[in-house]
C-alpha cells in the first residue's frame, strides 16, 4: 500500500519536501466526532521545528487546512482531506548536492527505485512527509480519548548516550514531557540530554536516541492474530518512522535475559476484570491487548545530515568530499516525540475498529 | 488482514494446533518456479520440534502436500495451496486449564477477543501456526534464491545470558549454523547456551534468546517509501511471530549511542556499482534497499509454559495455582531459526515482485 | 488480490481442475457462529454436476472438510480452511488440446499472461474453482441468517432464447426453485428451458441464460460510498463468475429508457421505518442500502465447450478443426444458481461487518 | 477500501459537494511520465457541467492543482495530490430539503450508515466526487498511452428510449464524440437524444441512457484470475459511478440467447499474433485480455432530481410534497462520458502494472 496505512481507519499521506504542499486522507473515521483544525494544530505545533534551541530555526507555521469530511464541527464519516501547505518550495539548499547522494540519506535508494527523485530535499523522505500522519495522528487520538478514554503519551528516554532514569510505566502527561525542552520528564537527564544536543551541534554532528510511549486506557481484546498482531502492527508503524532502527514491546531485548518464572506476568483480579501484577508483556499477548498499558521503546538514529565534510562518491563514483549548507537538527528526537504518539494512535485506532467486527 | 500477508506475494495461514491440519495459500507466486514437496520439508523439518536436546519429544512428522498450483514440478501462477495435518487432533494434556488463563499465554485475551477459544493448546496462537509460514516462505526463498541469488541465513545469536560474539555479518551458511545444536555458528557460545538451557529444563524454567538474521544479494531498490519501507515489512513481519518482543536493523538500539559522523555509511564504488563503507543502515535506507546486506536481531521472550507451579487467577478470579504437565520446550530460538527465514523470505519476495511495477 | 475478496470477511480460494483438491480459506468470520459440514454440503450439493438430466453426468462427490477454524460446532473467530478433493487427478479428455486454444476459453490467455497453463481442463478457470466460493458462501449466508434474517434466493429467468415470466421480485424459497429442473420458479417456462437445452444438446450446442437474485432482510445501511458501493461490489462478484458478461440491479438497463418521474421510488411509512412504494432502485441508493430486498440479474454466456468442429488455429497459427470429446454441460445457468447465492452471500457479510465498524 | 480503488496503481478520491475542496490521491503512478496540469484539465472540462445545452448553467470552472508527486513535468513515483476548489461552499439551494429524504437520493441510506449526513446537496454521493476520479484517471490513461498506446473512447449509445444504431465497435475519437453536442457519434441518433432531452427538461422531468467504451490497444495478459477478473475489476468500476444500474462486456445480456456455436470466438492469426474473427468476448476470456479490444455498456438512470412535485415522507414519516428548486441536468449521460472513459483508465492501469509481476 506504500502510501496508506490501516484496514478501516485509513491514511494515505501525500507530499514531498518541497512541491505545493503535504497533508493525509483519513478515509473510516467514524461519524460524528467533533473535530476542527485545532485539534489536530497542536500535536503539528509540537511537531514543528523551531521550537527550542535543540531543533533548526526554519519557520514553518504548518497551519492545517480541513478539506472535507467535516462540517458543523462533525465528521460525517466521509474522507477527510488534510492540507498544510509547503512554504519554500523553491528548493536551494540543497540543489549542488544533486550529483552527490549523501551518506546514509535516500537519495541513492529512490534514485536506484524510480530511476528520478526529487530535486532537492528529501523528496519523499523528509520529514516534512510526517505532518501528513501527524495531522491524521491526531485525528486518531480524538476518536480513541473520546470513546475509550485512551491516552497516548511519549517522550524521549535517551539522547546520545544520555540515559534517562527509565520510570515505571505510569501515566505521564504531555504537559510534563514538555516541560522539558528535550521532552524528557526526567529534568535532570533533561539537562544532560540538551548539553550533549548543543555540544554535538557546535561539532557539527548529530545525536540519537530513543523515544518511549505508553498508551493507557485500552480494553483487552485489541489487534488481530497472526500477521496484524498488535505489536507487529505498532512494530510497522514506528519502523516506519524516517530514521528509526528498532522497537521492543514490553521487556524487549531486555527480557530475553529474563527466565519465564520471572517473565511471566501474573493474573490477578483488578477492580473486577483480570489484570496482571507485572507487565513485561507490554500489555500485549498473543498479539492481543490484555488491558493492562502497552509501553514500547523505538530507537532514532543519528540524523545522517551533519555540518562536517565527508569523503564520500557522486553517482559517478568519482570521490569527493561532500559538506553540508543550511541548518539541520543536530537531534530529531524531541520532534519524534508527537510522531510516535500520532503512529500509535492510527494503529490503535483501526484495531478498535476492527474489533468491532469481531464482537 | 490478519491471517494474510504480502501486497503480491500473499500468504494466507490458517490452521489451529489440535484441528484436523495447518497450512497456507500462496497467492501471486511467479510462474514457472521448479517447486516440489521436497523444496519445502526441508524448513519444515528444520522448524520441527524433537531434533534435538533442546526441544520437546513431541512427534510431528509435519509432511507437507501441496494441494494446487503447481503441475509437472513447475508453477502455474496460481494459488498454491499447502496443507500439514494435525496429528494430534484430540486435546489432552491442556484439557483442564479450560478454566485458568495461562500467564503470559494468549487464553485470555483469545477469549476477551472472541468470547471463545479453542479448548486446547494455544489455538491460532500456537506455534503450529507458524508452520504455514514456513511452507509459505521455502517458496519465497526458492524464488528469490533463482531470480536474484538472494540468500538468507538465521542463528541463535543469544541465549538467556549466553551471548555470542558477534562477528562482522558476513554470509554463513546453514550447514555451519546446523552444525551448533542450538543453531548458534559460535561452537563455544553455542555449548554454553547448551548447558544453559539444559539447566533451565532442570529447573522448570524456560529461556529467552535472540535471533540474527542476515539477507545477501538483495539488489538495490526494493522496499516502499513511507508505511511499507522495508524495515518496517520486517518489522512487522518479525513481531508477527509468537513470542517476539523486538526488532531491530543495523545498528539498531545500540547505534542511537553513535554520532552522526560515526554511524554515517560513506559510498564507496564497488564492483561497479555504489556501495558503503561501512553498514549501520543494515542495508536499508529510506525504507529502500541499497545493496549491502541486509542484517537485523529478533528478541524472543522466554517461553510462557514452564514446569513450575505459578499463582494466579481463574476466569472468575478466584485465586489457583497453575501447575503445567506435558513436556514443553525450555527456549524456542534454535527453532524459530527457520521462521525468522521465512518471514525475511516473504516480505522481500513481496518487495522484489513490487519493484517490478515502479521501472 | 486475485484469489481473494473481502475486506473483513474475506475468501481465499485455491485449486485447479486436475490437482489434489479446491478449496478456500475464510477469514474474519464471526466467531461463535454454529457450523458443521452439512450446513455447507447443501449448497456444494446443488452445485454439483450430474444433478438432472441438463448437466453431465460426471460423478463428482464433492465432500467438504472443515479443516480449522471450527471447534465442538462453533466458529473460532480464526480462519476456516475448507477443502474438497479432487477425483480426477489424472487428465484425460483435455490432453490432445494442448496445442489448441479453444475458442473463447481461456487457455490463450493464461498462456499469456503465465507463460504457462495447467496441461489439462481449464485449470484455474475451471468451474470446479467455484467450489472453494460456495463453501465459503455457506458460511456466509449462515452468518446473514442467523444474525438478521438475511435471505437470498436466486433462480433461472431465461435460457436462450426463453424467458420466464418475470415475476414481482417477491420471496421465493430454494424449495420452490429446485422444484423445477432448471431452477426456474415458472414452471411451464421451465418446461420449455428443458426442452430447448435437450435440444442442444442433441446438435452438441449451448446455451446461455439469466439468473435472479432476490436478497430479503438486509438492514439500511449496508455498503460503502464511492467504490466500495454495495451494487458495485455485487457487480464485482457476479463478474468474477466464469462464463458472466452482464449484471444489472432493480431497474438495470431497461431502466435507462423511464423518466425520472417513473423511476423515483417514492417513500411512504412501513411498519414504522422508512420504505419505498416502488424498488427501481433495487435496494439500494448512493451505494448503500435501502432496507427493500436487493434484486439483481446475471448474464451467462453459452459455454465455450461444445461438441460440434470447429475451425480455429492452433498456437503457432495453423489452421485446424478442432473437435471436443466428453460430455460437457450444455447450459450452466442451473448449477449456477447457488454460485450467484455464495458470491451475493460473501458480498453482503463483508457489508454486515463492514458496517460495524461506522455506527 | 471505500474510498480507494486499485492494488499498484492507486487512487483516493475525497470531497463533498460543499466542502472547501474535491481531489485524490494517486499512489502507485510510474516514476517518470510526463505529466503537468494541463494534462488533467483537458478530461475535468468534458466532465464540467455548462457545456452545452444539455447540462445545467451552473459555472464550475474545476481547475486542477498537482499538490504533490511531480517535479520538473515528471512523475516521481510518489503520490500525486490532485485539488479542486469548490466554488460553492455554503450551501443554499438544498437547506430546506434537509427534513425531507429525496426519492431515490442517497439521504435516507447516507443518514441510516452514519447516523449524520452533509447538511446540503448530496455530500459524498454527488456528482462533484467524480472530479477526484476524473483527474486521477486522466493520469492513468496518460501512462497507458504513452507505455502501450492504449485508447479509450467512450459515448453516449442511447438516451431514454433513443438508440444510436450501434455501429461495429471501431476506433473512433474524442474528437469525432464531441462533435455531437449529446456526445453520440450517430449525429442523427444524437439529434433526436438532444430534443428528447430539451423536452424532457421542459416538462421538468429526466432521462437516462447507456454509455459505450471501447478500450484498444491492450495486449493480451492483463487481468487477473478469479476475483479480479478484468470484466469483474471493470463491473466494479462502472457501478461505483452514481446513477448506474447495469454493467455488460462484449456480448452482454443479448449474448445469453445465442447458442455457443454462434457466440464463440474462433481464433486467427493476425499481424503475427493469435486474434479472434468475432469479439463476443469483449477482448477479456477468463478474466484476462486477449489483445482485441474490450468493449462495455453502463447503464445510467434518469437522474432523481427533477423539477415535479414529488409526494413523498419526511425522516418522521409525514406525508409531503417535495419540490426541487434550482436548476438540475435532465440528462447526465453526455458529461458521464469522461467519467467512464476515467474508471476504465484505473483499472486498465492496474492491471497492467500487476501483470508486470507475473512475467
Amino acid at each position: 500500500m506504500s502510501s496508506t496505512l490501516g484496514t478501516i481507519f485509513k491514511v494515505t499521506t501525500f507530499g514531498e519536501s518541497h512541491c505545493k504542499g503535504v497533508g493525509a486522507v483519513v478515509d473510516g473515521c467514524p461519524s460524528r466526532i467533533a473535530l476542527c483544525e485545532a485539534d489536530i494544530q497542536t500535536q503539528l505545533d509540537r511537531r514543528r521545528p523551531g521550537q527550542s534551541r535543540v531543533t533548526t530555526a526554519r519557520a514553518e507555521a504548518d497551519q492545517v487546512t480541513i478539506l472535507s469530511g467535516v462540517e458543523n464541527g462533525l465528521t460525517l464519516g466521509t474522507p477527510i482531506g488534510l492540507l498544510v501547505g509547503n512554504k519554500d518550495q523553491r528548493p536551494g539548499d540543497y540543489a549542488e548536492l544533486q550529483a552527490i547522494p549523501r551518506p546514509s540519506h535516500a537519495d541513492f535508494t529512490y534514485q536506484s527505485k524510480y530511476g528520478i527523485r526529487a530535486s532537492s530535499g528529501g523528496g519523499r523522505s523528509s520529514a516534512r512527509e510526517t505532518i501528513g500522519r501527524v495531522a491524521a495522528g491526531a485525528i486518531a487520538e480524538k476518536y480513541l480519548r473520546e470513546t475509550f478514554g485512551t491516552d497516548i503519551v511519549a517522550w524521549v528516554s535517551s539522547v546520545g548516550t544520555v540515559d534517562m532514569t527509565e520510570a515505571v510505566e505510569t501515566a505521564l502527561t504531555r504537559k510534563q514531557i514538555d516541560a522539558s525542552e528535550v521532552r524528557c520528564p526526567d529534568l535532570d537527564a533533561g539537562k544532560k540530554m540538551l548539553e550533549a544536543i548543543l555540544a554535538a551541534r557546535e561539532e557539527n554532528d548529530s545525536l540519537g536516541g530513543i523515544v518511549t510511549c505508553v498508551c493507557c486506557g485500552i480494553p483487552a481484546g485489541w489487534g488481530e492474530p497472526v500477521f496484524d498482531k498488535l505489536e507487529a502492527a505498532l512494530a510497522q508503524a514506528m519502523l516506519s518512522i524516517p530514521a528509526t532502527k528498532g522497537f521492543e514491546i514490553g521487556s524487549g531485548f531486555a527480557g530475553t535475559r529474563l527466565r519465564g518464572s520471572a517473565h511471566n506476568d501474573r493474573f490477578v483480579l483488578k477492580d473486577g476484570r483480570l489484570g496482571t501484577t507485572t507487565n513485561n508483556s507490554g500489555g500485549v499477548q498473543g498479539g492481543i491487548s490484555n488491558g493492562e498499558p502497552i509501553f514500547f521503546r523505538v530507537a532514532f538514529k543519528p540524523p545522517a545530515t551533519i555540518g562536517q565534510p565527508q569523503p564520500t562518491v557522486d553517482f559517478d563514483g568519482n570521490e569527493v568530499i561532500l559538506e553540508a549548507k543550511g541548518r539541520h537538527d543536530p537531534c530529531v528526537v524531541s520532534r519524534a516525540v508527537p510522531i510516535v504518539e500520532a503512529m500509535a494512535a492510527l494503529v490503535l485506532a483501526d484495531a478498535a475498529l476492527r474489533q468491532k467486527t469481531r464482537l
